[in-house]
C-alpha cells in the first residue's frame, strides 16, 4: 500500500504494537507529546485487547487487532511487546516496506540488525528498516558512561542495579500496589508475576539464571549488549541486577574504570555536564543526587555522586526512566533518526518517506 | 553497689539504654528469648520516656529514666542510644563497675576501645570494659567476607548496600508506613526524616556527605570500621550506601577479590558453608537467593549469588537482619563473650562475675 505511506514526510503512520502495555502506552504518551496526530497512529495488541480504548494526548484511540495487513498500512512499527510478537510481525512488516524498531530481545544479537541508543551509536544506524532497542538497564548506563568513554577511555564496570518493577509489566506495578496494601494493612503479601514477593522487599533479577555463569537473563543482556553497542567484544562488565520496590526508573550504582589515570572528579562531572540524553544531579552540600522518583517522566539520564577511589577509578550514581529513555523514548529517537536519515537519502530524488522500505 | 553483681554469674543485670528504640526493643527480645528474666533486665530511656511499657517476652517491662544510679546497679550496659547518649552515659557507667556495649559511633575509633564482631576478631576484646559495637552495614560485610578472608585472603571490595529504613529507626519505619499509603492513595509524600521520599523510592543514604571525599558518613564508617576490625589500615574498600523502601535487614551486592586466583565458585560456596553467623541462599535453578525478608528476624547473615568473574574476582548477594545481627544480636553476644571472658578468669579465684569492672 505504498500511497499510505506518500503524503507528509513529517508525519509518518507510526504503529504501536503492545498499545496497552506500560512500553507501549508510554511510546503512545511520547508520540502525543511530539504532536503526531491520532489519525496517523495506529495503536495495536493482541486480539484480546482489539475495540479497548488507551490515551492518546488528551483524548484515547481504539487499539486495533495486530495483524499484517494492519501494519502494511504504516510507515513506522514501534514494536513494544515480547520477543514472540516481535519475531512473528516485524519480519513481515519489514517486508511490506515498513521501518521496525523492535524493543524486544527478539533480534538484538542478529548481525545485520543494528543496537542503537541514538546518543551512543547512531553511525550504526545505517540504512536499516529494522532496528533494535536495547535492554533499558544497557541504555541507561551506556547513556551515561559514553560521554567518558569519549573523553577519558573506560576499562572495566562494575553496576549494581536498583530496577523499578514496571520493567515487568503494568501487571507488576500492580502486584507492587496490592503488595503493599496487604503489608500495610497486616495481610501477607502473594507473589504473583515475581518469585518473591516485591512490596517492601528486595530480590536478585527474576530472569532465569545460567547455571553455568551465574548471571541472570538482565545480567547476561547487559553484557552482551553493551559489548555490541560500544563494538567492544572484550569490554569487562561486571553486572548485579536486583529489583526494589520501585514502580518505575531504574537506578544504578556504577563503578567505572577510566584509561587516563589523572582525571580528576572535576573532568568526570565537566564531560558529563551538557552532553546528550544526561541530566547532572550532583549536591554534595544538599544531599541531592539522582533517585528513581527525581528520573520519573524525565527523557534524560540522571547522573551524579562522582567519587574518585584512585587513579582513574569513579563511583557514581544514575536514575533513568526505563520506560522512557530505557524503551519508549529510545524508539521514538531511533524512528526520528531512520526517517531523517530516508528523508535525507531521498533529498533530490523527491522520494522523502514514500522511499520509506522500499 | 557490688552486691547487685554478686549472685549468679550466669545471670547479670543488664541495662538496655535507648529501650524505646528500634535496637533496644530488639536487644529486649534478644534478651528474653535467651531466659533473662525480667527482674534482671533494667529498660532504660530519656526522661520522657520515663513510665512506658516495652514488651519484654510475654509481658512488659517499665522504662526508667536513664541516669547514672540506674546504670550503676548494672552489670552489663547495652548502649542502644545515640553517640551523645553513649558519650554522656558510658564513661560513668564503666567507672562504677559495669561491662559496656556501645552501639553507637562515639567510641568505635577510640584507640583503647574494640571494636569488635565476635565471629571476626574475638581476639579483641581483651578484658576491656568498654567495647563498641561497629556499625551495621561493616557487621554484616565482615561476618560474611571473613570466612573468604581466612580461606583466601581478600584484596579490593566493592560494595553497592540496599539499606533499610528502619537503620534511621522507629520514625523512619513510620514514615515508610504513611508515605506509601499516601502514595497508594493518590495523595503526596511528605519527608520528615528523610530528605528525600522513601516510598516507592531509593536514594543516596541519608547521613552527610564529606565535601572532600564525597563519601557519606555511613560510607566512612564501612570504610574506618572494616579496616579497624580486620587491623587492616591499607584495605581497599569502596562503598555506596543507599536506602531502599524496605521496612528492615539490610542488602548488599558485593564484589571481592581474592588474593587466591584460582579459588572457583564451590571453594568459596565451601568456605561459607558452616561459617559461624553465616547462612548460605543459593539456588540458581530456582532463583532464591538471599533477600532482607528473607533475613528479617534472623540471626544468621544470608550470603548468595556467588559468581566468579575472572581470577579470584567474585560477585555475591548478602542479606542482614541490621537490627539483630547489623546491633542488637551482636552487642549480646558481646557482652555474653566478655562475661565468659570475666568468668574465666575468675577461675580458681572465686570471683566469677562478682569481679567484673573491679
Amino acid at each position: 500500500m505504498p500511497d499510505a505511506r506518500v503524503g507528509d514526510p513529517a508525519c509518518p503512520v507510526v504503529g504501536v504494537v503492545g498499545a496497552t502495555g506500560a512500553v507501549g502506552r508510554e511510546a503512545l504518551a511520547i508520540l502525543s507529546g511530539r504532536g503526531h496526530p491520532p489519525g496517523r497512529v495506529v495503536a495495536l495488541a493482541s486480539a484480546r485487547s482489539a475495540g479497548q480504548r488507551v490515551p492518546f494526548g488528551g483524548g484515547e484511540v481504539v487499539v486495533r487487532a495486530v495483524d499484517d495487513d494492519a501494519l502494511a498500512s504504516c510507515d513506522v512499527v514501534l514494536c513494544c511487546a515480547s520477543a514472540e510478537v516481535a519475531r512473528r510481525y516485524a519480519p513481515p512488516a519489514v517486508e511490506a516496506g515498513a521501518v521496525v524498531i523492535d524493543n524486544s530481545s527478539a533480534f538484538r544479537a542478529e548481525p545485520g540488525v543494528p543496537l542503537v541508543v541514538p546518543e551512543v551509536n547512531p553511525g550504526a544506524l545505517g540504512d536499516a528498516r529494522l532496528i533494535a532497542n536495547p535492554n533499558c538497564s544497557t541504555i541507561l548506563l551506556l547513556t551515561a558512561l559514553s560521554p567518558l568513554r569519549r573523553r577519558f577511555g573506560v576499562g572495566r564496570i562494575v553496576v549494581s542495579t536498583y530496577q523499578a518493577v514496571s520493567g515487568a509489566g503494568l501487571e507488576a506495578v500492580e502486584e507492587l500496589r496490592v503488595q503493599s496494601l496487604d503489608v500495610l494493612h497486616g495481610r501477607g503479601a502473594m507473589p504473583g508475576v515475581f518469585h518473591e514477593p516485591c512490596a517492601f522487599n528486595v530480590f536478585s533479577h527474576e530472569s532465569a539464571v545460567d547455571a553455568a555463569t551465574g548471571l541472570n537473563g538482565e545480567e547476561a543482556k547487559m553484557l552482551a549488549e553493551s559489548r555490541r553497542v560500544w563494538d567492544e567484544p572484550g569490554l569487562e562488565l561486571i553486572p548485579t541486577c536486583v529489583r526494589v520496590p520501585v514502580e518505575r526508573a531504574h537506578t544504578q550504582s556504577v563503578l567505572v574504570w577510566l584509561e587516563d589515570p589523572v582525571a580528576s572528579e572535576a573532568d568526570v562531572l565537566g564531560a558529563l555536564e551538557g552532553a546528550p540524553g544526561v541530566e547532572v544531579v550532583e549536591d554534595r552540600a544538599g544531599n541531592r543526587f539522582p533517585t528513581p522518583l527525581g528520573a520519573t517522566g524525565d527523557d534524560g539520564v540522571l547522573v551524579g555522586r562522582v567519587r574518585r577511589f584512585g587513579a582513574g577509578v569513579f563511583g557514581l550514581l544514575l536514575s533513568g526512566d526505563q520506560l522512557r529513555k530505557g524503551a519508549a523514548l529510545n524508539a521514538v529517537q531511533l524512528m526520528d533518526l531512520a526517517l531523517q536519515r530516508r528523508a535525507g537519502v531521498g533529498v533530490g530524488t523527491g522520494a522523502g518517506l514514500a522511499d520509506i522500505g522500499r
